[in-house]
């Protein structure tokens, strides 16, 4: 058995039962990543030996934590005390935080292991990293969260941190065909995470199992999981949303499908069309993440500007130039549109929707179009992606499901249920 | 003249109308502190010498900022590169980020030049520094951001940074005499700033006016300062609140005949009952302050629990014993009273309501009740400290005016002329 294919879940198990030690899974997560890293390249910085010597202290530990002896990948946005803090970005290489994110001392402290850093974009936006998608070296695993996503979906750690400020949880979890839990705004505590837009940033996880996304959720918001209630089924409503004509035939296919396979599961299914409110939120979305970005990175636009890509620094001239007019009717339009999505929720648990154009694009000089999370993002509200299908390259394909505000425990609990269906054979 | 005493908007002009150089202006503020220093205690770390020289680039630079030239403090929790950037706790004494946080790039880059690092309590909660009231040492300068209104008061410097998860912006201005502006939660780009509880934390500032609010906020949001249309007055709500039997009879009477002043000139006046879902807030916020901090500092309480206040080791503890549903109830709590909050402005522009119980309290051992504050930041709203009258032993008093939330640019325009009126004598 290799343990390295366990999910968090399966592995605390092992360990609460004695099938397995924190060290053993250690060993062949690591036999994974020295197999596997050198085509893969998810990470910035691995450091077995410390890895190791703290799965051997777990395996001694009287008292077990909920993520007790879980190898896991932390996005190098997030600070860590025993590995540099990069960013993605050639001025900040060498920087070590003198502390750990909240995020990370969380899960430590619950027994949860850092094996390293694992690649982001520039600066968590669209400059892409080292990282290849698992599936097809040849295409992206998309980003920002480009090597938590492929180290999860290649074996390497049943967990990583990751974060959305537009796509960069929901995309690279969709292309690497693994889940993901994005929070609603405000849910998880961000100290120690670097921060690009205060009104879109959320910390979140990848994962091989909803399972995992609620027991991580758990740990990092110090709340107990929820079960949906046994005997009943999520009510699910398919939105098609503004975007349906951009995604691909298979990535349609994709939701149809889902909607059908839910039908039959016994599922109450609608279809929502989505409002008028609705078809400018993408452009709303850009516009707020670019303004805020602007003001958030001003210190490495205004000091290091030959260290910057062309494209981020593009993106932070685009901020400046964006208008106190345009940055305000964006954040109303959002306001509108969000008030307008909370009646939805009466007879619903949550909406499902594409979770990209499709499959991961060939090449790796991009990491794919955020355009189906932005709107999802900008009303602030939890998302998890499902992998379901496969594209006209035969790589993973997903659906995305959308929750209520600060419902998270909801979504995730329902989220669970429409997992076992679509991976029902 | 001495130049130290201007205010920032008063500093820019003279700079604009060649009335004094950058650098007589530095001069004279360091002259304030070299002398004044020794007492105050403003101050973790200054440096004259690069701040002189940066004055001196200032008056020869072509294209002026609209903070051009003015001098300012820095809270000692607010990353800064050329400081070290300590969080008031021994744990960090001898830190140095790699790069300024956004609040303090956006000021540089406007023009204005930071004098050093001012004392903060530690990790921003309640354990004092070492600051005392420039109105009399004996008594506190109140906190979190001690350090900053101490040295605005005293005249060190025209502005100096702040930061609110409970009343460390409003009560330290009003016990050292001087104007404060907490925005609306989320207003205020947080990158750089130590983070305590993501619900509740702003970052604002402290100055001698509130055209110095108003310029300073212009800074941070990127947006044009805006004025209340002439011919007309804000309309003003007094709301005692839950806690006006706990406010002294000074502070009571402060409130009461600022109302007066404003009425005689010609401002509409009403009161306003606080409603019954206000009593219970102040609790709330304690609740959710030491839920979220439990989470936010959770790697200082776990890996240097010796080097903590026993008062902060206290209020981690009590924040890992609050239930997830003590914490849930706090925010249906927030936000049932915010929709009721909401109602209030049909009318008004603004509530008038203490600032804090009284006058700063004597003794350096503690910096005052958060108390009278703690509601307003729990609801996210924006509020503007105002100095008016004095207290028992002759210390400032101050008048607390409350926003609705995001309408930022209404409330200072509103305080503008509320503060012209409170002024005039």
């Amino acid at each position: 058995m290799q343990l390295n294919k366990l999910t968090a879940s399966e592995i605390v198990e092992f360990l609460r039962t004695g099938a397995a030690s924190a060290e053993e899974v250690m060993q062949d997560c690591f036999a994974r990543i020295r197999e596997h890293e050198p085509v893969i390249r998810a990470f910035t910085i691995l450091d077995e030996e410390l890895a190791i010597s703290r799965a051997r202290k777990a395996d001694q530990a009287m008292v077990k934590g909920a993520l007790h002896g879980v190898p896991f990948a932390v996005k190098d946005i997030i600070d860590t005390r025993d590995f540099p803090t990069g960013w993605g970005s050639p001025i900040y290489a060498s920087e070590r935080p003198p502390r750990n994110a909240s995020c990370v001392e969380l899960f430590m402290q619950a027994g949860a292991i850092p094996v390293g850093k694992s690649v982001t974009t520039e600066f968590a936006c669209f400059y892409p990293g080292k990282t290849v998608n698992p599936h097809n070296p040849d295409h992206t695993p998309g980003g920002s969260s480009s090597g938590s996503a492929a180290a999860v979906a290649d074996h390497m750690v049943p967990l990583g941190f990751g974060s959305q400020t537009a796509a960069s949880l929901v995309r690279p979890a969709a292309f690497c065909g693994i889940f993901t839990y994005k929070p609603s705004h405000g849910q998880v505590d961000p100290e120690g995470v670097m921060g690009l837009s205060p009104s879109l940033d959320s910390l979140g996880v990848l994962a091989r199992s909803v399972a995992d996304l609620k027991l991580c959720r758990s740990v990092l918001c110090r709340r107990p999981t929820v079960k949906f209630p046994s005997g009943s089924f999520p009510r699910v409503a398919l939105m098609r949303g503004p975007h349906w004509d951009e995604c691909s035939v298979h990535g349609r296919d994709a939701c149809i499908s889902a909607m059908s396979k839910l039908s039959d599961s016994g599922a109450e299914i609608i279809e929502i069309a989505h409002p008028e409110s609705f078809e400018n939120l993408a452009n709303a979305h850009k516009i707020v993440m670019e303004y805020e970005l602007a003001t958030a990175r001003c210190f490495e636009f205004h000091n290091y500007r030959s260290k910057l890509s062309q494209k981020f620094a593009e993106m932070m001239e685009a901020g400046f130039a964006t208008t106190i007019d345009q940055y305000s009717d964006a954040l109303g339009a959002r306001d509108r549109a969000f008030r307008h999505f909370e009646t939805f929720f009466t007879d619903i648990d949550l909406l499902l929707t594409p979770a990209a154009h499709g499959e991961a694009p060939f090449g790796l000089q991009a990491t794919g179009d955020p355009l189906f999370s932005r709107m999802w993002t900008l009303l602030q509200l939890p998302a998890v992606s499902i992998p379901f299908g496969t594209g006209e390259n035969d790589l993973p394909l997903a659906v995305q499901l959308i929750g209520r505000k600060n419902e998270d425990d909801r979504l995730l609990a329902s989220a669970e249920r429409v997992a076992e269906v679509l991976q029902s054979v």
